[in-house]
């Protein structure tokens, strides 16, 4: 039996309009057509969330038509037809055989569809920044007289104004990261595992929060005592102690719109080295956040935080934030001095004022979600600024 | 102060040697260096497995020196300093000013380091197909005299044959996974929201098994009616319901080492239908059992699937498996007719009789992590081969 259509996230009204926005981007290129490879672009253009990384797929936005066609391996076409606001004729599927097969792959059968409905001598968008070499080089070759422009991130900074109900699902996620903030307060404890504790941090990030459960739980990263200089590393099989620190980065996830905060626990009492760092990372994101409002530019935000945290003699090499949305970073624009990119209402950022470089044995973290308003900021998550003392 | 090495998962001689086989590789083909940009190699060849996908990042493998020189991110340099087996002035950084950079970035630096070092000039690999289009670009005009040669999947070939190290990983892993479906078992009822399964399966992935703790949880993906012809959701809003089935696929994962299972529930007693399929399928995961072992081809195993399947009136379209290791599929063989990879000891499968084509709203899953011997096989993964009903 056919499968039916899942609840959307968004309405057929809001794709629209964000199809919309790609065809005017394609019309200023002189595009006849944009394929779209890139995961979250694929997800904001249709409501796909379903999971396959490794596996070709690709959308093609056509400006003929209102609808873009998705072409995926058969075995995720029901996925497709169950979650996006696509109509059925618009889902495309390809064997399953090209599935690791070296040669030929899912990329030619979105090529055939380019040839078929008569797009291999036109303008083509690509994303040939996250496409790979080899990939590339199938279009180039199969398609030798499309006209190819790479549109790497176009669909991406259409994505960085957010919509209301966009804003909605990002106030959502940001809830359930507090969440995930005051559950590891609850549970972190002298001789816990490590593991222990991610445990209980992902199932309130799946549980989520105001009866709105996480849709997906983003990687989380712990770094405790003796690793909080270090950054990215998820956890490791220690216990905590002590006297731990516990640098802790999580993210709320909601139909893809991730909300990700950054909080330092300290089991025992603050050093005076972690409480004078703490002042004055704090301060450096109140400075910036006092610093936020529609037309001001990446780079204003930024120079407020060098600013307050030189003054109180701390050096922060890493920018201060990016972009997030759809699956955590917006490769667009970022909080860091020079970046003239011009804040506008309901962009959403990562503000961080993490220092990992203090010492290679010592960092600090603390980051908020933020939406730009006309007259300022409104900060998406909430949990307590303030080092979360265990004892 | 420095940051001090953390305990390894395996020993120096462990990855002295397959650092051999890597420079094996290159005198093949007469390389000087091999530059290795795909996450899962990099953590195969250090030790490495902090998250960090989006940043510019790479190995480079150098004919001459015993040690590869891992260039990163000036953030990262302590993880890598405190995870991998690699001497300090083996880690080199490059200025966090490169981030969020759209013409420089992590690449110039790694391009800066060839010519340094003097390998400008000289024979080349690269990981082509991963590395994105303007990424390689990048490498070919910045290094014109260079011999570029695409050496994609070079080092995951090796990656194939574990050592018993690996395998040991590998077991620890499938017992978390086991440990999962079984909790899955546990807790999933009528009435109870998805979120909140997956909730109690993501804690005991993290927990562990037998005192071995997850490491990182992978994607889970569950696939309940009215969604089980669908695969590679991760989980919906839904509750469920008195009469779901569930289609679960999870993986512990040790020390990035991955172990897939995926087995189906059923909420009360199972459908005739269902019923039916479980024994074909189980009869088709058993006949490839029965077939694998060193020295025959993933065909032969996958022709063992389909000839047991036809008997009984089943199709599956999709392949019956792929390599697994570091971070779920390597991407190398696959267990489908005409892949003529010859099995060797010690490679790991995902053996998969997931069928999901059944009707475009029906499909069932079940599938194990095998180990290949000299003599057959042993199944790494454990949970009872049955449909779960639960009442």
């Amino acid at each position: 039996m056919d499968i039916k259509k899942g609840p959307q996230a968004f309405s057929r009204t809001e794709y629209l309009r964000r199809l919309a926005a790609a065809k005017s981007q394609m019309e200023q290129r002189d595009l006849d057509a944009l394929v779209i490879t890139e995961g979250a672009n694929i997800t904001y253009l249709s409501g796909y969330t379903a999971r396959s990384p490794n596996d070709p797929k690709g959308m093609v936005v056509s400006a003929q038509q209102e609808e873009p066609t998705f072409i995926l391996r058969k075995m995720d076409v029901p996925a497709a037809l169950h979650q996006t606001f696509l109509e059925r004729d618009k889902v495309v599927e390809y064997p399953e055989a090209l599935m690791g097969d070296p040669g030929t792959n899912g990329y030619d059968a979105l090529i055939d569809f380019l040839v078929d409905v008569g797009l291999a001598n036109r303008g083509l968008g690509l994303e040939l920044g996250s496409l790979s070499m080899r990939s590339a080089q199938k279009f180039m070759a199969r398609l030798p007289q499309a006209r190819i422009v790479d549109c790497t991130d176009v669909i991406t900074w259409i994505r960085m104004v957010k919509s209301d109900p966009e804003i909605s699902f990002m106030k959502e996620a940001a809830a359930i990261s507090d969440a995930g903030v005051m559950r590891a307060a609850e549970v972190i404890r002298p001789g816990m595992r490590e593991a222990d504790a991610i445990a209980e941090i992902l199932a309130t990030l799946a549980r989520g929060a105001n009866g709105k459960p996480g849709t997906w739980t983003a990687t989380p990263f712990l770094c405790s005592s003796p690793r909080t200089g270090t950054s990215h590393i998820t956890w490791s099989e220690d216990v905590f102690h002590g006297d731990s620190q516990v640098n802790l980065e999580i993210a709320g996830v909601r139909h893809g719109y991730t909300a990700p905060i950054s909080r330092t626990f300290s089991i025992g009492r603050a050093s005076e080295r972690l409480r004078r760092v703490h002042d004055a990372q704090l301060a450096g994101l109140e400075a910036a956040l006092d610093t936020i409002r529609a037309g001001c530019t990446c780079s204003d935000v930024a120079r407020a935080v060098h600013r307050t945290l030189e003054a109180r003699g701390i050096k922060k090499e890493s920018r201060c934030g990016y972009p997030v949305g759809i699956d955590w970073m917006e490769r667009t624009a970022s909080l860091k001095e020079g970046d003239m990119t011009v804040l506008k209402p309901n962009m959403t950022f990562h503000l961080h004022l993490g220092n990992w470089m203090i010492d290679e044995d010592f960092g600090y973290v603390i980051s908020e979600t933020f939406r730009v308003t006309e007259s300022g900021v409104e900060v998406l998550t909430s949990a307590p600024r303030k080092i979360f003392e265990l004892t």
